[in-house]
């Protein structure tokens, strides 16, 4: 118990996150160096050697602090996503799939958990999704209905884009994108169905629309927290001694005539 | 007409709406399904079958509440909304248009006016809309004139793009949107018109600067909600409390003198 | 001198720009008419005749304001655009050419001038304009290093896009708009200056980096506006208020002890 | 040192800085021209000549600032902008490298530097970047896991858009703008990989994301700068004003009674 205690606070010194994030940095380094054939022809074995050493580093500081913290380990949310990431690295050293190759780069995602600013700033985000919730399930509304409506109206002719609910939601996507909507998609479409207009400009002003809400939330929400964190407190510090001293006066006048006719009295 | 209230209390009740919501999606996933042709080989009959079900469901839950409320029925715009949806629903029945069988999928939008976070996103967007009504006018008439001038200057030479008023129009709002303006349109014209851009880049500059009026527009409108609703009240508030302090110590003031010199009287 | 004036009251009257505000829509839809061939073979003769009726209405409208105001007319920004784009109309009445000829759909414009709400707009987008100044003139000096730069390197191997300042002002604003940058433009170019990416990409950052500011500028502009015209009304009055109730409470408090002292010495 | 005063008292009067800006105009002209052939072949001598007076003159008063300040000349970051622009513009003078030669209508830049409204700009524009630099980080990441999972991905088989990671960046930096990103680069990379979609949707996405983060914080940023500095002051002041009044409020009701006391004493 007081080797766990004493494990975790030695994780949570700074000379120990700094480490870190140097390891991460060396480790990006050598999986950029990766994609160079030249230089893997030459010095592939040391740069393999030195990942799995970055590796070996990682695997065994999330070791030391599931074992320090114990199952708290999995409350912060922060180290369920370093343990997935380390997770992934370690399977491809077992199989050999290119695309698990691949993600061993999202290691490099470590860095934004170890580094407070760039933690700070996905974190922003994350609380941000949860107030755009209803506009984001419009929008997932908007795609189903434009993907089934797009598949049964135009799937047989255009099977390329249109053909199942999936071809069909990527190229709505690709329209709400507005990349090659018109010349590539909708007027080889309407050269078929002339109409096809009527179907797509709407979704295209009804996905901007909700985009640009989505835009107009974020700001307003930010200005807001901005805006009470910082004027907010002043604010309120200046209207409690306003109305503290509004307090006292009432008082002292609710004081000052007794206080005369007791001297009055004393005469 | 007893009947008719506790049948309006009964359709109210969350149950009811919730069982309601439960058919929309079912509905939703059945129409997804419809897209596929290997599921309709397989399982067609019994697809169509659950479809009629649920189309049997919004049909006696809209005939109720039309009894239920009768004429105030047509007082809220969603009512409307959802009789426009379920009868389009009922046309193709008779009909066997397939852009009519499409629109059956607009259905599942009844999601929206039954689940209350999406009703208010939407019903902001929809207040929102009328304070934009001279921007869209504007934009109305900036394509009007866009379009006589586009179809006049350059229909002749290239009658795909603008050889009518509303191929026109279809054009010009793909360069608004600025996909392929240049390479797709303006360049080719430029080689037979070589001035062309004396036309189009102007264009693209007003309806851009009256794209961005709008997001302004809307983002300070919601600003200024948001600022009031939260903290105007708490503004509100305090400005009361100091007005009722000042006006009961003016009231003091008035008093205590008196007081002092109805005692300097009685000695 | 009395004529004038009575003339100037009549044509302010709403009837009268109402009246004016018909006469521009007949205008806008007549114009519209003449771009279709089919209409204009049957009964082009009297779209014709009133388009001319309609441009006579304007004329002596405008002449009559012309004489009831005299030079005071030219003092406003509106009474110029309406002159201008009836002068406009009336010129391809002489001339032939067929862009003045479809210039005079310029025409509607005049609906702006005359309705108060789109005024309004308008007004709001070239106030807005001057507080854009510095922006505005630092893109042209972006451009137009851009522009030079662009031909200097490119203009030899590439004259269709870089040939001419001109043509590269037209290529430099279409990469702005981000439209087929890429693999328009830059990618090939890249293929003979492989460093071309070293200017284009700056130049797009740059370029929105500006047009986001030109947009942080707008907004900021307006929800300033918004805010001192509508809460800052209240909140002065309040202000006033509170001083004037201050005011108040420190003369009564000089005056109150010296009426007691007063009863006291006339004791 | 008397003389460097002095010196430096004449170079910061307005009709010094005045006439360098018309010396940046004329050379920003001279420097349009020479893009031109036909008035290169005419009067290709004379605007050499002037272009070069022109940096003489930039020459020369660049010396004589550096003369004037001495080592503080390098303390400001306009002067060392300054001093490079020139000192690029010196460079082809001996070398004959058209990109450098290209490089010399850096020097209209100059008038950013002279120009106060345009300085204030760019000002705005740099002091905004540090508050912006988490999420340029968080897009650098982004950007660098992207590009190498891109190249070990897509490498092998579209050596031309992702072959080394500097492909991939610049071909993933064109998807960001969204520039033919689905027509022009992952409908055909699906063709051989069909979930590559997994990869690119997700990181337009994110990408998107960073991107609206960026404008809101600008926003946001912008927008509580210019209230601190328009509202902030006249509401601080009103807030020390009604503080300093209640002050004086409570200090005559402190002497109040104690006069009254004082002259009860007295009799």
């Amino acid at each position: 118990m007081q080797l766990r205690e004493r494990l975790a606070d030695w994780l949570s010194k700074p000379a120990v996150s700094n480490f870190i994030i140097g390891v991460i940095l060396v480790n990006a380094v050598l999986l950029g160096m990766e994609t160079s054939d030249t230089i893997m022809s030459r010095v592939g074995g040391v740069i393999h050697l030195l990942d799995n050493l970055c590796l070996a580093i990682f695997v065994i500081e999330l070791a030391a602090k599931l074992f320090a913290l114990g199952p708290r380990f999995f409350r912060s949310g922060w180290n369920i996503f370093d343990f997935v990431i380390v997770g992934i690295a370690l399977v491809p050293a077992a199989q050999g799939l290119s695309v698990l190759r691949a993600l061993r780069i999202l290691r490099v995602m470590r860095v934004i958990s170890v580094a407070p600013s760039l933690r700070r700033v996905v974190e922003g985000f994350v609380t941000a999704l949860p107030g755009m919730g209803s506009v984001f399930l419009l929008m997932g509304i908007i795609f189903y209905i434009g993907s089934v409506m797009a598949t049964k109206l135009f799937g047989d002719t255009f099977p390329d884009w249109f053909g199942t609910l999936g071809y069909s939601a990527y190229s709505l996507f690709q329209i709400m994108t507005l990349e090659s909507w018109s010349m590539g998609i909708v007027r080889p479409v309407m050269e078929i169905y002339p109409y096809a207009w009527a179907f797509f400009v709407p979704f295209i002003m009804m996905t901007t629309f909700a985009v640009v809400n989505l835009l107009v939330g974020l700001i307003v929400n930010s200005m807001q927290d901005a805006h009470s964190a910082d004027e907010g407190e002043r604010t309120d510090a200046y209207r409690d001694e306003v109305l503290a001293r509004l307090t006292a006066i009432e008082a002292r006048l609710q004081d000052a005539p007794k206080a005369t006719k007791e001297d009055a009295a004393k005469k």
